[in-house]
């Protein structure tokens, strides 16, 4: 059994770890901070969790300072989770950060699209968290820098094309994402309100989220060369759920059941990676409040062109399940444990 | 042509006065006001509405003061409308105000369930801007009180009920409403958030929400004697749309058939009251974005007791379609002018 | 490790017993029958259940004729369901019927609201599988009837008060329910196509809705008196979740504190309510993939009278969480077993 | 005054028509045809309409044969729709027809995508109903091919870069659509129930959806030269709007400014297009229930690559609008007329 701390728990990704980990055999959460909500019960700000966490309170981050506890969750936003991780990182504690403060190796792109970054010699080390691609990694780490829900959808739907040589580099890589409106965080905007979202879809931040350079990073990485990515997020009317559409062009002529037949030898035995049947194509719903990252694979032979469809709920896979799934690797815990939920799919 | 301002105008009330008000061929807006947005253009806010109002933009109230206009619309919080709709009162200029502050007749149930009230001179004065039951002093009057949301649908449910003396005051009123999100404002919180309210469901403030003594108000004063009203109101995850399921219990055995009657011979003419056939309930969609309540009727003839079903949007009928057709009655148009846009039932 | 059978599986409760039984550790389904998918594959018909249920096909149920089996769910419609599961019982295995065909005890009844009984002699024998009024006689039955949906959650709202001797029966009893759209089964119409129902809301068969009968038939037994309900169901625009407003009187005057102190000692140690404490009220989505029931109270003592609001997901503890609850009954097995997984209340 | 007959009325492309022609002072619809619901009161089926079709009944096809009328609107599926609208063309009746049956000018290419057409040469006759292209050639047609819904967003977005002379032809163009549930028509379906749809996303029909042939013609035609298109339909979890993110590479650079003034000019006295200033982007909510097709210009300079994005109500301007729009050429009224009506936007 091991010790876990919380901090900025009382966002969504912060729930979402609660609701994970009460179901999880071998981690007691010790603390949980909120700023908002210190000396509030959780059970307050999220009665769903009755019976589960009743005697558990948020604490100010101020009171967990110098605590003792085998792995760190930092829920809280860039900028401000780097520095409030690192005394725990130097007193050689486990620290899986859900922000966008280490997933970067370049401090100048950190820089770019974030803040001015006060640990920089932590970019090297810190190792992404994605065990699709980082597995060993991740099991030697000390700081897991957890992905981000849109590039976790996008890197998992390409990672075969990209890591098989398969890209056709004069095209585009043009990655349409559609996410649900838990990725905005749990906070009072006229934006995010129920009126202004619901019955409504957008567009947002073409050429400018911050996700995109995330991507970037993943897919050069596995393609050898520079990957360009013309990446747009759209808001959809829905809690939970992130679905990309990938369109990707390909060196060679491949039918759709030979690029099926490599997404399923590269995703093997991937716990969390469902590789649909040709023909078929996922939805959102089919993989809500679990781990799975489930993909669709359209072929067109003729134009070289593929079209790939993958969703995930992007509290989970693409933020607290991955979290989850990268402490269980970080301890030698079945990958799997707290993780086995099926989808609620209606 | 008459010249109309609107004062707190950029919330949903003001946005729905706006839409409605582009179409009416005998009012011109010349002022719309918003601390929040002093100086922005309405079609930035509300981008739906580029095309009409594309050199208008919000003020700030001080502007206005002092200004001329023929008709002062106040879709101001409670508490502060009374206060900047006074100038304008004692001007000689009509008002018609959307918030409570002069809906009570009794200063001290005002009181009671609001705040202090600094103008309780004008409430005995001002008239209970619903056509059906007051069509006629509210031709004549100065200041127009438009009623609540949720009174709107309730009293026009029970109304012949009351007005007829059929109502057994031994058994109790109750009074079940469910509205949707638009009911609560436009504004920043975490509790309308998309994600909460979304899939949700809940009640709300029962026994304490401020719409009970207006209804009280009213059926006392069809009845003839104290109406105790249960009144128990419900958030729906849709945006717009009142439903109210009110159940009385009747003096005598009457079956669906005569209800039926009643009611059609109670609202003969009304322009914005379909009494459905009997055996029909109605949906909120059938009126979305049209200022009509339509109603269903069941009655229990052996149990002396009915169940009748009013819907309305709450945004029209239920606020700004109510106020422009107290506007068509203080100034003489046709009742229904700018408000025969068909309902967007799908 | 027992072996289950589910008959008439294809639909929302089906999957719903597939979705809990995956993780019940002493529990293997081994047979789905269904009429309309026979010969397909149960993932193929819900893609969320890839990875649990691989193998498993849909089979005609003449296939299962003779099958032997620990426990029979049925699935089907009532009507279709009596016939259906008598082969089963008359072998002496344990069945659990999901439909309304043995809920009611007095075949009159029966007859009067659904169809001709062709197994009458079974309505006395069955148990109604209501945990908290009837465990006991729950772990002798061979037959369990699942209780239907707005009965579970009116009858739990209301058994303290009707339990304890509080109503006064002078005045009615309002039960006005709100369901998720799930409560209308899995099928083609177009009165539960998503645009007729999304941003809708409607009341539908007041005063002839099949469920009245249960409720009155439970709350009779706890009251030891007739006890007339005025039942109206409304549906709701999401997919799960059925919140109850229960209005009822009281003998006497108590205030919130005491009636909120009698229902935590009624339900002491139920394992699936959640009495939340005074002054909170329940959102269905706080239940949502869980089987429990959260009930709030409000009282106003000077009227004497309760408003009693309960939540739970129709699916789970409105039926096959209901059914799981009872089969761990049935079996001895720990009645949470397999109910475990946290509300996805986001 | 005009008389119309709407042929195959039952569906929501049929009600959108009397939604708006109610509101017309020019038009009269004498007749509405359904086979499903002959005999049937228009009010019955569409309860929002009562008041404005209290006496039309649906009529069964054959009651209509022979009769006269200026204009008929064929809102029946294609195949059907061609033998239906034959005798009235020939009786030199203007037809305009909603289905695909007259929309592609190549019989090859609408025998590829759809079914044997039965009155090829009808196809080089009939002109293409986008005003905003062929508002010449529709105001002296007799048969009139009112556009596919997702042609009308994608076609407007990419009218300017294609018309102007701009598209880099080595690269593709890629249209990702983005279409709520009442693009599916109103149908007895499992997979359009509201539970499968709601919290749902997902894309459909890629490479395969026959509404890519006549995008591919009309972009053609603008570029005069062959126009290779990559369409992905989705399926949206709202009733109306179609949201169109289109990616095409530019010849030379350009900065968003100045394609954003060849975007003003091109449309420039269009009564139903608004082009966002620089910066914004389109919500579908903004053009919900109007005629209005609302554009969002990205540009990334340096990559020569532009992201424009529409929205459209698919009903209106995807159907019915353009159909009410193309009756006005017709007939030489105002082509505004009958659709002055604002969105609903909230």
């Amino acid at each position: 059994m091991i010790d876990a701390i919380i901090i900025g728990a009382s966002g969504y990704t912060g729930f979402e770890l609660l609701r994970l980990l009460a179901l999880h055999p071998d981690v007691n959460v010790s603390s949980v901070t909120s700023r908002q909500y210190a000396g509030v019960s959780v059970t307050k700000v999220y009665p769903a969790l009755a019976g589960y966490y009743d005697t558990l309170n948020f604490t100010d981050p101020k009171e967990i300072e110098g605590a003792k506890a085998d792995v760190i969750f930092s829920a809280l936003p860039h900028g401000v989770s780097q520095a409030s991780v690192l005394p725990f990182i130097k007193a050689g504690i486990k620290v899986i950060d859900l922000s966008a403060d280490f997933r970067l190796h370049d401090v100048e792109v950190y820089e770019k699209w974030y803040v001015e970054h006060k640990a920089p010699e932590y970019l090297k080390q810190a190792v992404y968290g994605l065990p699709e691609l980082h597995r060993e990694a991740i099991k030697g780490a000390q700081l897991v820098a957890n992905p981000g829900c849109f590039p976790t959808g996008a890197i998992l739907a390409l990672a075969p094309v990209f890591g098989g040589g398969l890209y056709n580099s004069v095209m585009p890589v043009v990655i349409d994402s559609k996410s649900g409106t838990t990725g905005a965080g749990r906070k009072a905007a006229i934006e995010t309100s129920f009126v202004e979202v619901n019955e409504g879809f957008k567009a947002y931040k073409i050429g400018a989220h911050r996700h995109a350079p995330e991507m970037a990073q993943e897919l050069t990485a596995l393609a050898g060369d520079e990957v360009p990515v013309t990446f747009t997020p759209h808001l959809l009317p829905v809690s939970r759920g992130i679905l990309t559409t990938a369109y990707v062009w390909l060196k060679k002529p491949l039918n759709g059941a030979l690029l099926h037949a490599l997404y399923k030898e590269f995703y093997g035995a991937e716990p969390f990676v469902r590789v649909m049947e040709p023909g078929l194509l996922p939805d959102i719903s089919q993989v809500r409040g679990s781990n799975y990252c489930d993909i669709g694979i359209y072929v067109h032979e003729k134009e070289q062109k593929a079209v790939i469809v993958s969703v995930i709920d992007n509290l989970v896979k693409g933020a607290s399940g991955a979290a989850v799934q990268n402490m269980n690797l970080l301890f030698g815990f079945d990958e799997s444990t707290g993780l086995t939920t099926l989808p609620l799919s209606i």
